[in-house]
């Protein structure tokens, strides 16, 4: 894409009231738009960051035989009634509306009672189990603080997995599995290094659930390391004598290591929470009714949206990795727009992402608009750069630039 | 994909209180459920035909240069007490709500306000204009009466486009142009032949607007059709002596053929009423400011989903056509699975989308799932046809099948 065209600019400064760094750097470099606290819109380059780190997720939900749907926002009063969590004093986020003809409704802060109740349509025998169904979308909650930019939304974006199994044998095979899945995404995310699987508190079913922190001094929560190599942490809140005989921890609490770290996902075994609520059953192989078992898996791409650019910047911007940031190359001509032209053209013939900026501005605003975007490689087209035999490529973590043959760009770059 | 691992499940009923055609047939064949009147949740093979429409209407809108956005569900009511479409007498379908810390919000049913002002961070000379902007996300009306399922939703998806230009003659250029955009879309959807450029109010800037409506007796609405070629009719609702003179149509009142359809688009002309409520200007090329020249271009898939549901159905289910269909093949096997797989895996390696009835159910059962489903190929592979030297070819909307031998199918229908 030409950045002529492109209709977002960067901008000096970030909004007064905006207290986060990746907020700061995502409003100032043109990828989102802060609406009110905890509620940004996505414009061009944020939102295909947000979908590529989507449709990582997406990709890897598919792999464990994840099917996917898409929840309605507008959640009735009635189908949380049944497990007791329409009132405020349980769950104490919750966004409501009403219907114009009468009716109360809430905004889906989570999807459990929803899905539980669609799926006693579907399941009727244990043929019809284990299955995995997910979604992502914007989910709601009315949080009384949201200073964390993308990180804690009043209104973000969820990827939340479900699974129902036949017995709680079955859901542990594929809970454990989960812990494996969701370091595969970190990984490609570029955040594995950082990430630590935490022992929390359980939640309504079971004692402990797992959360997934990255170690960040922008995280909203502090872990206890516990083993730096398996990548296993405890939640400092949740930390207590009876985890460390639970989980046979060998470790002197003098030595331990705290740390601040953002929390990337969750996932939950909900047992028969939801099941028993909605008699969600199934005929097992002697035509008894047994319920569902059933878990649920958490991460948000927009909260890892901001985790990333709080974990990859510098002085001058955001450093986006490769795999989601929302071109490859920004090719930069310094008033040298027929060359330039040139490599842009190869370059998209060969369905290389590519930003092109062909504005007539300064070459020192040039290099800080790319600095603060933060795509991944920079070539810049110069008089002098042709005079040294071609375009000058440098990587936007690297000093260094070096010299590469107009001809051979697409090639060593593909 | 295997229909075994498929969690949807056809039913014999759609629930009681369902009375459009579109939303039984939808939630019968497993596509969507229906939450409340007029939210439904897809399904994975509803998810499937929603993606396919969205992304026909993508690909037109970055055709015209459009530039992807999404833009928040919550909007504080500050920014639309600037157009006074914050008060319930001026918008009677708003939802509201509030935040925790005090602020009221509502659910966007449009986004005119929100992105006017973020515009305002992003136009300042003439050099900026024109840009085009739209995103596809849901909208949220309440809705007194919601009885025709996807067609009129209180919870709905949207592609909303806005133009912002120099001026009105720049404007009307763009505009133009995408009545011929949105009969493109509608061509790829199948439903060109049955779709009138329909005259109408113009709300509050211009005298006259368009809508696009498709002839149904399902639809809500009833127009009068003045050129059956040309595919121009006019709102019964708006009609009368002064659109006649103002378009200069030649018509016998007597002779009008009304018709019952249903608004499948509609594009506005915004003028100067969202620029000026925001103060959104340019420098023009004097250095003296001038107000943008906005407009406006909807079009929702979920409702166009609804709709070709209604046009593509008979007394068995649905007729989708191939460009939405979640499948392009539906493969059957009665009793044959051997043969089956190896067609099955054929058809995968050669990227062709198809959903393989592999369940253990009766052959009865099995044509009755494909044609409520109605994906556009049907495949049959039986002892009688392996017998005839293959597999049984039908299209959904023909009677007659044909025998393809088995090495020839994958071709035969890439």
């Amino acid at each position: 894409m030409k950045q002529s065209q492109l209709f977002t600019k960067t901008q000096k400064q970030a909004p007064k009231d905006e207290v986060s760094r990746n907020a700061q750097l995502l409003i100032r470099a043109g990828f989102i738009n802060k609406e009110m606290a905890g509620a940004y819109s996505y414009l061009p380059l944020g939102l295909s960051v947000l979908n590529k780190i989507s449709n990582i997720i997406r990709e890897e939900m598919n792999a464990v035989g994840g099917q996917e749907v898409f929840m309605t926002v507008l959640q009735p009063k009635e189908t949380w009634e049944k497990t007791g969590r329409w009132s405020d004093k349980v769950v104490d986020n919750w966004f409501k509306t009403s219907l114009k003809n009468g009716g109360e409704l809430g905004l889906g802060f989570t999807h459990e009672e929803s899905l539980a109740k669609i799926m006693k349509n579907y399941i009727y025998s244990y043929k019809d189990l284990p299955v995995f169904i997910y979604q992502i979308q914007e989910k709601f909650r009315n949080e009384e603080r949201a200073k964390s930019g993308l990180m804690r939304g009043r209104e973000f974006f969820m990827k939340d997995l479900y699974s129902f199994s036949l017995t709680k044998e079955e859901h542990e095979l594929f809970y454990e599995k989960m812990k494996d899945v969701y370091m595969k995404v970190f990984d490609r995310l570029g955040m594995k290094e950082k990430t630590y699987v935490t022992i929390s508190s359980g939640g309504s079913f079971s004692k402990y659930s797992y959360e997934f922190q990255t170690l960040s001094e922008a995280g909203e929560d502090t872990i206890y390391i516990i083993d730096k190599n398996k990548k296993i942490a405890v939640n400092k809140q949740d930390f207590n004598d009876e985890i460390i005989a639970d989980f046979n921890l060998n470790l002197n609490k003098k030595d331990l290591v705290q740390e601040k770290s953002i929390e990337v996902g969750d996932i939950y075994s909900l047992g028969f929470k939801y099941s028993e609520a909605f008699n969600l059953t199934y005929k097992d192989k002697d035509g008894k009714d047994q319920f569902v078992f059933m878990g649920s898996y958490g991460m948000s791409p927009s909260r890892l949206m901001g985790a990333i650019v709080e974990l990859n910047n510098d002085e001058n911007g955001i450093i986006w990795p490769e795999a989601m940031a929302p071109f490859k190359i920004h090719l930069i001509s310094l008033g040298q727009n027929e060359e330039a032209q040139k490599i842009y053209e190869e370059l998209e013939k060969n369905n290389i992402e590519v930003l092109y900026d062909d504005r007539e501005i300064s070459a020192g605003e040039k290099f800080a608009d790319s600095d603060l975007i933060g795509i991944p490689y920079r070539i810049v087209v110069s008089k002098k750069s042709l005079e040294n035999g071609g375009a000058e490529i440098k990587k936007r973590n690297e000093k260094e630039s070096r010299i590469v043959k107009i001809k051979d760009i697409a090639k060593e770059l593909k």
